[in-house]
């Protein structure tokens, strides 16, 4: 097992080195709690001027699922549900998360993760043609991932046309940014901070996939999400007591470029395995972007890469072959890729 | 409107008139409250008799809804979802009450609104194999609806099956008996309630769509789902202050076979209007055995109907054509058959 | 037991005969499901008419707890809770209800089951100034009944301090009329239906416990509440299907002041019982003005009651006695008061 | 601000330099997420091994609020509430995360933050003899902490008084030890992990207050709370995807005796503390045990110190005294003590 090369997932390592230090050179400083330090401050304020979003809510939490049940729980009616792609996180991955809060995941079917505006348009029309519409549960918010869940990413013209379905049908829109670095260093989505800030409701800024030790910054631009939005977080266990790490994090994130460093080298650490793969003659589940790759395998292959190293399986294909996710991150090396395809 | 036929469903009148005659005569009674007065014990006690099963658990609610609810709060443990066809009620016509509750609806696609044991095994085989099981809510109970959402019905062969399948994966079997006059009367499906109590760990008797005022008799086998039901019921409004109401109607309907007279009647009904249906060459979009008829109809033979009826349109389908619900009740005369295929 | 006469509670009968008539003279008729036929729509319209407010919007539901739940569940964000005199029906007898919304009860000492403004401020005040304030839960509504849980009431002085209270601190003010018909008819209170309406934000208007078989109205004054309130009551198991024996009740107690004559004959009997137990020695545990009478009494004494009546012993005093609750109704006879004390 | 030397609580810095230099030493080691790496079994067995309980299951969590919410929706059965101190955390400072999963806290007043048994009796007492309990929320679970919010401690024989009553009404015992090394090392309680493992059903380690960047571990010895433990974890938001950060944080604290020298200089540097109050005539709101004194000083003194030093003020007493708290942790040096002090 230990010489085995890991691309298992995004957060098998600890740290970027430069958060490791900022953790150190501050580790005997005295501040207060629950993230009302100057370094979360400090932190808040890059965020937004990254964003052009002067007036938009930063809050820092530990984890992606703590920030999908809280902005759940604090953007929706008690009647009214989530749409969300199949295959998103909240509905697929977090044991019920979204449901504990009393809310009803609206699955809808997608194309390679991504949920289309003509997708909402459709499920809300029927929604609001049903004569019981009253005993069905009304759409509330709208949540996508950038990058999806396939590795898949948005595009501007995708995301202005999911803004004009939200608007068009009065839903909150939320974009989990869960691998946020990963999705901003692909240049032709033209999707940047400030596009998200000027579309999204509410998006969250990934840490723990992104290179920090933990942690997931929330940026809220709607005003009726802000209020009281820390005493949401603490009543649902998402406001650490230490808060100023996760500060230190993002301050050290959104500053010299680093978070835009790490998504470039997940992502180049992504383009040459998948070509490594495709000379290799293999395919792929879902187009390859981002800094998670979906190869079909035979059972041989599979056992033959696990020799090798450590990856997830994700599912078996009606023919047989099974898809088998590798993901990059900020501390893949070179070397691990020449590994993994070394005879 | 008042001249119109309605066939819009079965609670649109008041009662049997012997529930009526029933709550009349004892109109000026005193009795403790809450479901602890004589008629409440002498209805269980016929519920159990009819039911075979001496030692089962009777509750009664008002309606439908309570008892899902009710019954997915008691069952489930907080981190379990429950099964049910992608036409259940629960999953479509509650307006989230069982999310409300905390749990997933784990919905199946089904065919005729019946879900089978081989999708229920299909779906539970999956889960125990993710690696990821854990982050995936898990399967705790199975809800089934005897007659279905579409007027369908299980047979003996397919409940016991779905038993076995309950056992296999370790889940709760529920059967939503809203209908179960309409079903009971259909002698090929072999359930009966000995059959009901047996198979099913607990199952709910209907009143309100089977000629009572209100109310639902909920029958709990298992004995874990026995423990504090009571307070469960009050916790979510669903015990009835003058709970008598309820023993009363489930007395009147359990003695002297009212409750079957009235599925039958229910059935006959159906039956006569379903073979009007097709002496016109129109199809139906599920089969016809219970009190709910769908009816595929054109835009114009609707707007006919509707001139001399009331009733649903459930859906549009991809050839135009709409499906129409047509439903008998034990008040239903063949004089309004009459009056809707009358030129 | 059959002989025994009962002041057990104001739910141990059917109903009014009125209603009951009502009901029967209705029976045969078809009308739409779920509160949207003419009898509520015409009950709506009488209860508007009658509170003066005829942008008030109005509900039916079954019973108090689910007015209670649904209520909080609609009107507290999910940081908040709800503040209630300790003695409030919320916070001792509903298992749980509100809490299982999500919501605490924010429980505060009271004198005879009255809540004062004064008392509320002060709590609101500390809760402000509360440096914590984020991680301790928020007041978003005032719960009142009128009568209380101990038969008292407010005043209209009380109720104006009340509803300052509730805008100082930004806070719903909900009133619960369980009991309402008994509370009308104490003029002394000032407080008739265009006062609750004009004050509350909502309130609900009992029918179970005056004179009706089941039911409660609940007028929502507050634009922010009526937003989708029927999906809610779906969702919680409070939309009744046979909705129209809702609205015939309070239409027919809402006719011909049969309300007001329910709630004057309740208090007449009351007060006979409450001077015939004054005439021997008895002392009350809280002022005796409505249909509730909490008599304090020897065990020896509680005893020889007992064999003559069916009441509830409420608690046992430090000093021995017992407080023995005595409620009358639309149903109580003069005759059972003097069977009581016939020697 | 600087200047000023810090007692406002014991989370106001990083982590010991000891947990710093492992989290450095292994940040580049590739592990599998959500606690299912080598350095979490380290620690689960180190812990297992430290409490004498092999069977016992141990988890990681973030935060406490976390820990509470996840044990009392794991614990409690719907109807079922939670018995705590009135001035319990879960009570006062979660804002409302107990409620927000459904139940309801039952607050008991208490003597210096400490539950008795016999508080805990006599309200069980109520409850079973209360006629109308059904209507009642039904205690489930203890909670207490130790250290208590006022900072004092249970004794064994409290602990054992406790457990009996926990034994005689059905209830678990969850023992909150976010304060634990203070606890710990308290020698005359006589409670050490063994008997923690032993007489609680529940109990928590806590990382965040005893030195560690962050983190608390759950020891769970009672059966039926052991299952599916990760996925109600997971479902909280309360499984940490970098899981080792946790494991690598106990390992540390549970290897050469570390939580214990971190529990004895928090109490050495408050003992120390409290002697000089002492001195100068200050008298204390609790007793001083632990790492946690409350202060009784007039507002001119409370300006005064204020100048030197950040501390929370928690009440204004009733003669105008200020209760303020001064809370000492691992990284309390004499210097600060003796700065406070200094003229």
């Amino acid at each position: 097992m230990k010489e085995r090369v890991s691309f298992e997932n995004d957060y098998n390592t600890g740290c970027h080195p430069r958060i490791l230090e900022a953790l150190s050179a501050t580790n005997d400083e005295r501040t207060t709690g629950y993230g009302l330090d100057p370094y979360c401050d400090e932190a808040r304020g890059l965020i937004r001027d990254m964003c052009g979003a002067p007036h938009a809510d930063v809050h820092f939490l530990v984890g992606g699922t703590q920030v999908n049940l809280v902005i759940a729980a604090g953007a929706l009616k008690p009647w009214q549900g989530v749409i969300s792609a199949e295959t998103g996180h909240i509905n697929v991955h977090e044991s019920g998360a979204i449901e504990a809060t009393g809310h009803k995941v609206l699955a809808i079917p997608s194309k390679d993760g991504l949920l289309s505006a003509d997708a909402i348009d459709q499920f809300c029309r029927l929604y609001a043609d049903d004569p019981t519409a009253e005993h069905v549960v009304q759409p509330g918010m709208i949540y996508i991932s950038q990058t999806t869940e396939l590795g898949t990413v948005y595009c501007l013209d995708d995301l202005q046309a999911i803004r004009q379905a939200a608007d068009r049908w009065g839903l909150t829109l939320f974009v989990d940014g869960a691998r946020l670095a990963s999705a901003l260093a692909i240049r032709k989505t033209a999707i940047d901070l400030p596009a998200l800030a000027r579309l999204a409701d509410v998006f969250s800024i990934g840490g723990t996939k992104c290179g920090a030790l933990f942690g997931e910054a929330v940026v809220i631009a709607k005003e009726s999400l802000k209020q009281d939005f820390r005493s949401l977080m603490k009543q649902r266990g998402g406001l650490l007591a230490k808060g100023r790490l996760l500060g230190l994090q993002f301050r050290e994130l959104f500053r010299d470029h680093l978070y835009e460093e790490i998504g470039r080298h997940e992502n180049e650490m992504a383009a040459v395995l998948a070509s490594r793969f495709r000379e290799h003659g293999f395919e792929f589940y879902a187009p390859t972007v981002s800094n998670q790759l979906f190869v079909l395998m035979s059972e041989s292959e599979e056992a033959m890469f696990r020799e090798k190293a450590v990856f997830e399986r994700i599912n078996i294909q009606p023919d047989g072959r099974r898809t088998c996710r590798f993901v990059t991150s900020y501390a893949t090396k070179m070397a691990e890729i020449d590994t993994l395809f070394a005879l």
